[in-house]
């Protein structure tokens, strides 16, 4: 069964599986965070519904998105989303292996790549391969260290990679990065609310960059009064395309 | 010239000089999140005026604490504040390099090290060696990589390292930990107020630790109002001593 959301943003719409993912807030908190270059050509892995490149296109206006997909139904959800909102020449979603991404579209092609990766270390095999949620959700089907070396194969000189994860993973994310030469220059901390241990991070690594670390302000989900602060119309930092 | 200060906790006071290093919120702030073993004993590296290690004793107890110090005049001061407050047998300051402290205490001693060490990457000497307060604040004596080698050195197979450090230092700190096998296990991240970009981190590491961090909540050195948040007799946390 699939359904059809409207993102809140310049009349885009997304294909949704009712059994499978569902887009959530961190796909919101990536591409807001991700401020990429009006222009530049990017990358987005385990793109999944493909609501990363879709908002990534509707904030900053990138001349093209390549959007890569493990799973050959969801991939094919995803070209759809792009056909009914009619970005299929800017966004175009391929159904492959993240790593073949270098192989497919060459090495240090890319302005900027974007990534909400498997949160979870799958630690062994316990979880059932063929079942779509896991993949999404454990690293079954790549690493973080497959999407960060990946990332650096197909970024440019000075490419920018985006990625949202787990704030327990952040030691492990800052680590494979500096492994891979992608120096992490910004870095947001996702608190649920003003007195609530932090749920996720989104960090800007730049190709070779420098070590010197901007911790930005804190991102809260909520407010203290409980509304919910993470709405895609909610750009404070941008003037936004629509 | 020198001046007595109030510490506002269990009627301890600190020596400070005026024109040197005067103690400011960052010995607090690692003094209130680094929640040490009552009873335990423990190291604390450039120590300064001996101000962590009061609080340190003052909040929780622990057993006694090394402190060292590597300015001849600073750890004499220091010496006075711990006979000023009767703590002279519990907290034990000496004028040494933190990087003799392996061979002067010995190795796997400590329950916990702290540090609140110079936070700036010296890049090369432009700063005069004698200068007292660009020893403290410049990795001019010792570099975040001897601080946390030697305190992989001298704590317990178990033990903690509690550290302060600039917001923009995360990645260094946290890869520098790693490297010596000391696993980040909380980070808290420090900011002015809930508007502003993070100022500092504080950071507990555990020897031989699994990787999986939790990060905090917030800690703000303001409320929205202005009024300042980080008093040590403000301990939410903490049953204290007194």
């Amino acid at each position: 069964m699939e359904k059809i959301e409207d993102l809140g943003i310049g009349g885009y719409r997304v294909i949704q599986s009712k059994e499978g993912f569902c887009f959530g807030s961190d796909a919101v908190l990536l591409s807001k965070f991700a401020k990429v270059k009006r222009g530049g050509r990017g990358l987005d892995l385990c793109t999944g519904t493909g609501i990363i490149p879709v908002l990534t296109y509707a904030l900053y206006g990138p001349e093209s998105i390549d959007a890569v997909e493990i799973i050959p139904r969801v991939a094919d959800m995803a070209a759809r989303t792009m056909e009914l909102n009619g970005l299929s020449d800017i966004i175009r979603v391929k159904n492959a292996d993240l790593k073949d991404a270098p192989e497919i579209y060459g090495s240090r092609v890319f302005d900027f790549v974007t990534c909400n990766p498997p949160y979870m270390n799958s630690g062994g095999g316990i979880v059932n391969p063929k079942d779509e949620l896991a993949l999404s959700r454990h690293e079954i089907a790549c690493t973080l260290d497959d999407v960060v070396r990946v990332a650096a194969k197909c970024l440019k000189q000075t490419g920018k990679l985006f990625m949202v994860h787990r704030a327990d993973r952040l030691c492990d994310v800052i680590t494979t990065m500096r492994k891979h030469r992608i120096e992490p220059k910004r870095l947001a901390v996702v608190y649920p609310n003003s007195a609530g241990a932090a749920s996720l991070i989104l960090v800007e690594g730049l190709m070779n960059g420098r070590p010197q670390l901007r911790l930005e302000k804190p991102v809260f989900m909520y407010d203290d009064a409980g509304n919910y602060l993470q709405n895609i119309s909610d750009n404070e930092e941008l003037g936004m395309r629509n």
